[in-house]
């Protein structure tokens, strides 16, 4: 399982006003909650700041690596601004967040991928847009795949993200991410996951209950990876239950290690 | 989705008590609350009751189909009492609980649910015992299956449990049952399925998180039916929400039902 921590991004608030006031100490404090919380990885995204967003990666990648040394997730659309952050990466192997089967962005972002050796978070869609079926996200599953593999990407460094989005929308959307995931799992077996999880609940109550078990319903067919708030206790939680149902945790430790950081409180 | 009532058993202290003292109203309001709630059947287990099983089934088939009309599922290890039960049931098509692949109670139950045209819970154990890993329980399962096939019962009358046992004793008690529910998808495409859960998490801490989180697992995979406490919340609404993600649910219409009946609340 690899968790990567989503907090730091300036679409949320709190980050964006830290990073206008260049509050390290913030960006510090959620860096090494996450890190505390489980994050495997933690994750880099500056994209709103699109007049200095080169700039904005260089001070967060450096604020975060003076006191986290968990290997960062660059994340943004402007191929620049992945090479500056993935440039000062110290810790680990980076992951670059993304690349999609679009014919701009695989000519920018696997040259960074063989540069750095990076994993590579790759998204189920193409110049065609957003897929709707298991059988459109296979059909860029396999085309991506071919391109990773010419370039020498190993397996174990792609970590296909299905789309997951809205049920509220289409009613099957959470069926066609799970049909996905049989298929990779059918034809690529040694590749791994990302998926982040709150699209799938927009626009329906009790979101966070949906949240959760859209990540036991999708762990259960094989996913391994998430882009989620590692200190969200209740997900985290739910992480932890399944792992021990699914005879991923040895004499249930890790499940009775959350249980006495107080994961089930309330539930 | 089958949903069967577990509550109306004399293991249990209140029924017991009110059995004892034949508290016919106390009996006939956990009949209504379950069928309210959502139970498709009532289970009726007095098997507690060693020396008048007989006497006391009756008793409690009459005593729920004088308030609830829901079809009732006869639960014992003697198949006297279950005679006695199937032949006073009024309402629909009724279920036996169960039969196992040991010589002796194929014997006696085969005929029963031949002559009532019951739905069969079929247990995966034979006389060799209870099963650890998915190939014994598909041994079971195909050996079974053969019998009542020739026995002429039809494959959506068939349940099978594939036992679910603690994972705080063997580890992949959870895994084993994934793979069974698995096996049997592949191979009997059109039986159901029936499990109890409360085993799962036997010996471990936050039961309940568990519990619905292994409904959440094997409904992933197929499992449709389950022998639960319809009257409690986080499990019923754990269902609906697993329904509505796997696409099973129209417009997530009985999700948004769930959460008006405020089957979220406090999660």
């Amino acid at each position: 399982m690899l968790i990567v921590g989503e907090l730091i991004n300036t679409s949320r608030k709190a980050i964006n006003e830290a990073v206008e006031k260049r509050d390290k100490a913030y960006i510090q404090k959620i860096a090494k909650e996450q890190a505390e919380s489980g994050a495997n990885y933690i994750d880099v995204n500056c994209g709103t700041m699109v007049y200095n967003e080169v700039e904005i990666m260089e001070w967060l990648v450096n604020a975060i690596q003076e006191v986290v040394e968990a290997p960062l997730c660059i994340d943004s659309p402007d191929p620049k601004a992945l090479e500056a952050g993935l440039s000062l990466c110290k810790f680990g192997q980076p992951m670059i967040n993304s690349i999609t089967d679009e014919k701009e962005r695989v000519a920018a972002v696997l040259p960074l991928a063989q540069k750095y050796k990076a994993k590579l978070v790759a998204l189920c869609m193409d110049d065609t847009g957003m897929p709707e079926t298991t059988e459109d996200r296979m059909r860029v599953v396999e085309s991506l795949y071919g391109k990773l593999k010419e370039s020498g990407i190993p397996d174990q460094d792609i970590y296909f993200d299905p789309l997951v989005k809205p049920i509220s929308t289409v009613n099957t959307a959470g069926e066609e991410v799970l049909g996905t995931i049989k298929a990779i799992k059918a034809h690529y077996p040694d590749v791994h996951f990302m998926c982040g999880l709150s699209n799938v609940s927009f626009g329906l109550p009790n979101r966070k209950v949906l949240n959760r078990l859209f990540v036991v319903q999708t762990m259960t067919l094989g996913m391994d990876g998430y882009i989620l708030n590692p200190t969200d206790k209740g997900m985290m939680g739910t992480i932890a239950a399944a792992q021990a149902l699914l005879g991923q945790d040895d004499y249930c430790m890790n499940y009775l290690t959350a249980h006495r950081n107080g994961l089930y409180e309330g539930s």
